[in-house]
C-alpha cells in the first residue's frame, strides 16, 4: 500500500533515485578503474549526470524536493568514510607528523588566500569584477581568497584508501593537515563573516581577537577532550557492548560513537567529519576494532557513494558552455582561480622538511576543495558579497580542483613509489 | 565547517536523532530480550519514547521538520528487511502453501471487516459515533472495517527471523498470506476511495468492476512478471557483476535489484516491501546469494531499527490518559475494535486444513496492523470520513495490535513447538 501523505519526494521517487545512485556510481566507478583512474572520479562524473543540470534524478540544489534527505545521507556517507579511515589510522603516527601537518596546513591556507586575493584585486582593476565601492571590492577579494583555502579531505582519503596507501607517511601528513585545515577554515569563516557583518552595519571593526580566540579554543578543546575522554571510556564501553546479545549491537554502538562525535564537532562549529575521524582514531584502540571494521564496510559501501554523487550533482554544467557569451568571463576567472588554487596547495607540500616523503603527493592531496569550498562560496552568495557571476566562477574552480585531484594523485603516487616510504 | 543552508532539519539534529535511534533501539531491544520478549518490542517502545508525544527527538508526524527524511529511511529499512527475508525463502515452498496462504488471507480480511463494520454500526446506534446522515454513517463503518483488514508483515517477519523460525511451515504461510493480503488491501483501498469519492460527488455508484479488475491485474501481473523475468535475468546479471572489481559492487547491485523491484511495486500501487520481498525470492536462486546475505546484514542492522522506531514514534501517548474525559469514549471504541481485530485475524489461522501447522501462530502472525493500518486510517481522516475521535480510536487499535503481536507470537511458538513442523 503506498499512499503518499503531503510528502514532496515520494517513496517511489526515493527508491528510483537510490537505484540510480547505486547503479551509476558503480558503473562509472568501474569504468574509471578500467581506464586506470580512481573509482571516485567515476562516481563524481555519475553525480554530474544524475544532478539537476543534466538528468535531475538526484536533487542537487536546496530548492529541489528531497534535497534535504540526500544532503543528510551524503553527510552520513562522508562521516562514515572518515570514521573508517580514522579506524585505520594510529593516533601516535598522526602526532608524530603533527608539526609537518601543521606547516602544510598553514602554507596551504596562506598561499592560496594571498594568490586568490591578488587575482581578484587584479580582476577588479581590469573592470572584470566589482563595482565602485572600494570597501566592497576588498571584501569580495577577501571572501574569494577564503574560498581557495578550503580542503575537502573526503576525496583524497577515498583515493588513498582505494590505493591501499592509508598507512603511508604522505597519508598521515595529509590527514593531519586536513584536520588542522578545518580548524583554520573555521577561523577564516569566523573572520570573514565578522567582516561581512561589520561592513553591512557600517561598523569599522567587527572581528575581535576574543571572538577568534574563542573559536580556536572551542575547536582544539573539542579535539583534545574528545580524544582523551574517548580513550578513557571506549575500552570499558565496548567491553560492555560485547556483553549485549541483541543483533547488530557492536556495529550500531560503533556508529553511534561516530555520530555522537560528529554531532559534538558540529556543535563547536567543526565539520562533522572531523568528529567522525576522531571517533575512528579512538576506537582503533579497542579490542573490537577489527570486527567493527568488518561490519562497517558494507554500510560504508552503501553510504559513501551518495556523498560523491551529491558533490558531482552540485555541478551546473550549463556554465561550461563557451557558446553562451556570459559564460566566457566566468570561465576565464574560474580558470585563473583554478590555476592559483592548484599552485597554492601544491607548493604547500614542499613546506615539508621530513625526508622520504613524496612532497608532490601531499601537495596534490590538499588540492580538492569539494563540499567545503562550496560552503564558503555559498556564504559569499548568501550575504550578497558574490554576484552570481563570481559565485559561478568560484564553483567552477571548486569543481575543477575536485575533479583533477584523484587522477593527479594516482599519477604522483605511482611516480614517487620508489622514493617514498610506504609501510603498507 | 557546518553552515546550514535554509534546511529545516540541521546536520547536527540529524546526527543526534540517528544516535538516539541506534542507542535507544539497542538498549530497549536488549532489555526486551532479557525479559524474554522479542527485541522488536523493545524497539517499538523506544520509538514511542523518542516520538513527538514524549521526547520529540525523532520527527513522528508529517508536519515536523525532518519527517520526510526519516519516513524515507524507514521505508528503506523495512524494504531491506523483507528483501533479506525473501533471500531466505524458497519460492517453491511459498507456492506449495499458496492455497493455504490465500485462504488465511481471505478469511483474515473478510472476518475483521465484518466484525469491525458491525461494531461501528452498533456504536452509531448507541449514539457514540456518526451523525444523522445514514449514507455517511455507512461509509464510516466501511472505512473503519477496511482499516481492520490490514496486515503489517514487517513486525511478524522480524520476530520470526529473530527466533530463527523463517524456515517453518507457519512462516511460509504467513509470508504468502501477507503478500496476498497486500493485494486484497489494495483492492479494498480502491473500493473505499471510490465509495468516498462517489459519496462526495453525490453519485450513486463510483466503484466499477473494471476498476477493481485493473487493480487486480496490475498487482498479480507485477508479481508474476517480476518473478519470471527476474529469474530469467538474475543469474546472468550477477555473473556479470562478479566480473566487476570496484568496491562493494555485489552488495550495491543486490540492493539496486531490491530497490528497483520496490519502485516497480510502488508504481502498480503495491507496498514497496512486496517488491523487495519478490526481489529476495529471485536472488535466492543466484550463485552469490550467500555473499549477498553476508554483506546485507550490517546494512539491514542499520536501517531496520529506523522503521520500527518510526512505527513506535507514531503513537500519541496522550490519548491513553484516562483522566482526560474525552479519551474515555476513544479508548472504549479502540478497545472493542482491538478485540475484534485480534479475533478476526486469529480465527483466520484456523482456516488452515494442512496438518502439522500451529494454527494459532499463523493467526497471531497476521494480527499486527502496523504502518499499513495507519495508512488506511490516514485515508479516512484525509477524506473527512473519520472525525479526530474515530481516527484516534483506530490509531490506538492499530498500535495495540502491533505491540501485542510480538510477545503473543513468541508464546504461541514456544507452546506449539512439539506439534508444529520445523525444518530449521
Amino acid at each position: 500500500m503506498s499512499i503518499e501523505e503531503s510528502g514532496h519526494f515520494s517513496v517511489e521517487q526515493f527508491f528510483l533515485a537510490l537505484v540510480c545512485i547505486l547503479v551509476f556510481s558503480k558503473i562509472f566507478g568501474e569504468l574509471a578503474e578500467r581506464i586506470k583512474q580512481p573509482s571516485v572520479l567515476g562516481e563524481l562524473v555519475a553525480g554530474v549526470i544524475l544532478g539537476g543540470s543534466v538528468l535531475a534524478i538526484v536533487p542537487s540544489v536546496s530548492t529541489m524536493a528531497g534535497y534535504d534527505t540526500f544532503h543528510l545521507l551524503a553527510e552520513v556517507g562522508v562521516a562514515i568514510l572518515l570514521f573508517e579511515i580514522g579506524l585505520e589510522t594510529d593516533l601516535k603516527d598522526l602526532i608524530k607528523v603533527g608539526f609537518t601537518s601543521t606547516l602544510v596546513a598553514i602554507v596551504g591556507v596562506v598561499l592560496p588566500f594571498a594568490l586568490g586575493f591578488g587575482s581578484i584585486i587584479a580582476f577588479e582593476h581590469m573592470g572584470l569584477l566589482g563595482g565602485s565601492d572600494p570597501n566592497l571590492n576588498l571584501l569580495i577579494a577577501i571572501t574569494a581568497g577564503a574560498t581557495l583555502t578550503a580542503t575537502s579531505v573526503g576525496i583524497t582519503a577515498r583515493v588513498l584508501s582505494d590505493m591501499n596507501k592509508l598507512q603511508s607517511g604522505e597519508a598521515k601528513i595529509i590527514l593531519g593537515a586536513a584536520v588542522i585545515d578545518d580548524i583554520l577554515g573555521l577561523i577564516i569563516l569566523g573572520v570573514v563573516s565578522g567582516l561581512i557583518e561589520a561592513s553591512g552595519s557600517g561598523d569599522g571593526g567587527g572581528v575581535s581577537t576574543l571572538g577568534v580566540g574563542i573559536i580556536v579554543v572551542k575547536a582544539f578543546g573539542f579535539l583534545i577532550v574528545a580524544i582523551l575522554i574517548g580513550n578513557l571510556i571506549s575500552k570499558k564501553l565496548f567491553n560492555l557492548v560485547d556483553m549485549m546479545r541483541v543483533r547488530g549491537v557492536l556495529l550500531l554502538s560503533a556508529l553511534s560513537f561516530a555520530f555522537i562525535f560528529a554531532f559534538l564537532a558540529s556543535l563547536v562549529g567543526l565539520a562533522p567529519i572531523v568528529g567522525a575521524f576522531a571517533a575512528g582514531l579512538v576506537l582503533a584502540n579497542t579490542n573490537q576494532f577489527k570486527a567493527i571494521e568488518h561490519n562497517l564496510k558494507p554500510v560504508s559501501d552503501f553510504f559513501t557513494p551518495i556523498f560523491f554523487i551529491m558533490v558531482g550533482a552540485a555541478v551546473d554544467v550549463s556554465v561550461f558552455n563557451p557558446f553562451v557569451s556570459e559564460n566566457i568571463p566566468i570561465l576565464l576567472i574560474a580558470l585563473i582561480l583554478f590555476v592559483v588554487a592548484v599552485i597554492g596547495k601544491f607548493v604547500a607540500g614542499f613546506a615539508i622538511f621530513k625526508k622520504g616523503i613524496n612532497r608532490a603527493v601531499v601537495g596534490v592531496g590538499m588540492i580538492p576543495r569539494g563540499e567545503v569550498g562550496l560552503i564558503f562560496a555559498q556564504v559569499g552568495l548568501t550575504y550578497g558579497v558574490f554576484n552570481s557571476q563570481l559565485f559561478s566562477a568560484v564553483t567552477v574552480m571548486v569543481m575543477l580542483t575536485t575533479f583533477i585531484a584523484p587522477p593527479l594523485l594516482k599519477i604522483m603516487f605511482s611516480k614517487g613509489d620508489d622514493t617514498a616510504e610506504d609501510s603498507a
